[in-house]
């Protein structure tokens, strides 16, 4: 059960997402190969597959991760109030996972699982080009349900942003609605992000049905939405999305981000960085960044140049969450 | 109880140290002071000032660390054979641990502890300055003693190598005297790093005597060197510990290193970094260095000079082990 003290100061964000601590290794791309590993995406495995992976990779570095999780700690370490919704077991990973996030301020109260399976992971492989190929073991994040969902805490905030990956399961998926009616039924917005080009794939129906009647802000990238729309071309996909959803950010990796709303169109640039190390997270910054400027009623330009510059940071080093607080980057490179 | 195969495929190295997973965190100067932490030091804490100091501190990195297994883990990824013996519990931060030393295919049969503390761990404050405080809880790695020592492996390896924190508890350090005999009558030699110079406080007198009488390689920093003579200058305690030991090799961070024998003394540089990120695990691994280039038989300068290479690639990154392969770094760096 959510346990709900009513009384949350004033929560900007609210992220619903899997509680995942992130494995992270270096890999040559003749490893994932030779492991039947499908480059660039993520793969949802049992514990089984994921201990076998496990015992072949590389030492390893534990971060905690999660899609929509790192975009709250995104928009924490920019200033933002967040909070996050997920499930952890009572165990040393979940232990890990709560600290790293309430050490950021951000509010955490789902109650640890006292049984079942463990705390998820997710095996990231990082090859030399910096791309990541993610094995997700979901663990206790798989019994997240609508019982999770605080409707105080929901209603109370301006945006509840949800990850796609969430849709895999059936309870998941339903805490997934039911913290989307809570959202709109008390004037909110509701944001999401369709997580990976396989999840779309496996869920396309679904995910369009979705952001056409309950979502009001859409998160993609380049691959993501050319899927959902299964067209050729970034151009197709454009005309597709539009008028949708109120607000439509969309990735683009090295070539910046697009933004759409039913009026204006912005093309905007990647922010440099002197080396890509590690893009784990990339669009969970951009995220975090573009949520803190409408949650500040920045212009939509600016919305998405701040997430460039969050995504920034956090691919120059491995690991998904920023390793400084944004909030002086902010400063430095967008001068607020 | 240690369990032997009896057939080790000749190891080089065994490290016997604390099995400690670091949990690293940047935190300002302001912090340290603030909670009572003396910078730059070890401190050992029980469960609850850990816990209590974690619970303090901001978002952190879990990677496998314990100073001897550092150094091991730094041998292997220069291309060396070898083992660690060390104690873990059966937890998931001992399954880190025994995962990250294996994958560098390092022997580590030590048996993980079905009960009694969990696995140990380092809370790693990095500040601005990247010097770095060390909290340790030690936990089941404080469980080790003479029944893990596995004579065959000793017996059967060039190089004991020993950390000095584990002169901290009396069963380790019973662990500590026996592998040094079992090494020495087998013909073997034995190494020993002093560690921390406030571990070197508690134990002066005691370490003094180990040097003089059954330690053939010394490593030491400046801070760590001085106070086990109690001297006021590094000159002086270089003086003090000639002819103690065979060779004794002190780091002295960007200032070098200085290695001594009998007859020899080599004043060497240290390897430029074009930034100074984390000096956790730097004397670790100038360590690591030293020792490959012992077991090859390399003259004394080029054995610290692959210390100093070593060294500079653990500091210009977060975490105390290589994130690239040494020997790939050595070949560039040494061209060997």
């Amino acid at each position: 059960m959510a346990v709900s003290s009513g009384n949350y100061d004033h929560i900007e964000v609210v992220g619903i997402g899997n509680a995942i601590v992130d494995v992270l290794a270096h890999a040559e791309a003749s490893f994932l190969f030779e492991n039947g590993l499908d480059k660039g995406t993520m793969t949802l495995v049992d514990a089984e597959v994921a201990e076998d992976l496990y015992a072949r990779m590389g030492p390893a570095v534990e971060v905690s991760g999660g899609s929509a999780a790192n975009t709250v700690a995104g928009f924490a370490s920019l200033g933002g109030r967040g909070a996050f919704i997920g499930k952890v077991r009572d165990d040393q990973l979940g232990a890990i996972f709560r600290h790293d996030i309430r050490s950021l301020g951000i509010t955490f109260d789902s109650l640890p699982a006292p049984h079942g399976p463990p705390t998820g992971r997710c095996l990231v492989l990082v090859t030399p080009d910096a791309d990541r190929t993610l094995q997700t073991y979901l663990g206790a994040a798989a019994e997240i349900g609508p019982e999770d969902i605080d409707a105080a805490l929901i209603g109370g905030a301006d945006i509840t942003y949800l990850e796609g990956y969430l849709w895999d399961r059936p309870r998941a998926k339903e805490a997934f609605v039911k913290a989307g009616e809570i959202a709109h039924a008390a004037g909110r917005r509701v944001a999401l992000n369709l997580s990976d080009p396989v999840c779309v794939d496996r869920h396309r129906a679904d995910f369009i049905a979705l952001v056409q009647d309950h979502v009001d802000i859409l998160f993609a990238n380049e691959d993501e939405i050319v899927s959902l729309f299964q067209v050729h071309s970034f151009d197709a996909a454009m005309q597709s999305v539009r008028g949708h959803c109120q607000v439509v950010a969309l990735t683009r990796s090295e070539k910046g981000a697009v933004v759409l709303t039913d009026g204006e169109v912005h093309v905007l640039d990647a922010e440099p960085v002197p080396e890509v190390v590690d893009t784990t997270g990339a669009g969970d910054a951009f995220a975090a960044g573009f949520l803190f400027g409408l949650t500040r009623n920045h212009p939509l330009a600016l919305c998405g140049r701040i997430g460039a510059v969050a995504a920034a940071e956090v691919i120059s080093h491995v690991g998904a969450r920023p390793e400084v607080p944004l909030r002086d980057l902010l400063k430095v490179k967008v001068g607020r």
